[in-house]
């Protein structure tokens, strides 16, 4: 697991800037499932997860949403059967700061206990 | 209230036909806050939900899955802070059957009891 999941979010201000285009790709080697995507003109880091029910999928997102809501982040969430695809970007800096990369890779965390059954 | 909230839905066979576009029309006469949308083709309903937090956004999430999960037919359910997209269509026939429309009026019968505070 990446060494980021053990990192905190810091508190991040509307005048902080996005992370540079050769920072997201360092950190994007920590979480090699995700991929920048653009959406509305917002970069976003983006993860499809897969399930083999409905059941599975809605648990993992109450999951992820249970450590949104804990850390006071928050991402999109797109439920479907078998298929869980979760957005992490920052609202205040309209783009990605590290707290998304951190963010991303404790939703990898959340994953991977869920699969290895523990 | 839309009558097609007390209506079941029925068993729904890959050769059945989707609803023609006139049947469209009088079914979202019942529902009038839902739209037809199309995604990779596909006719689908999408309503947006909007909430006071986070919190409430995932509660209802987790209330819309449970119906699915009793009904045996799932959407696709966006969760976001304070917006909850919902889109109701039939893999099987790959557009819209009666049963969305009927699924998307008990998704806003679960809206509005939760908006009446019963």
């Amino acid at each position: 697991m990446s060494p980021l999941v053990d990192l905190k979010c810091e508190a991040c201000r509307n005048d902080e800037p996005c992370v540079t285009g050769a920072e997201s790709l360092d950190l994007l080697k920590e979480i090699p499932d995700w991929r920048i995507v653009q959406r509305e003109g917002v970069q976003r880091l983006e993860r499809v997860y897969t399930f083999p029910d409905f059941a599975q999928a809605i648990r993992f997102t109450d999951q992820v949403a249970f450590l949104a809501e804990e850390i006071g982040h928050h991402p999109a969430i797109l439920t479907e059967w078998g298929r869980v695809t979760v957005h992490w970007w920052t609202h205040k800096i309209k783009g990605l700061h590290p707290n998304d990369f951190i963010m991303a890779a404790k939703t990898d965390g959340i994953y991977e206990i869920r699969t290895d059954g523990s």
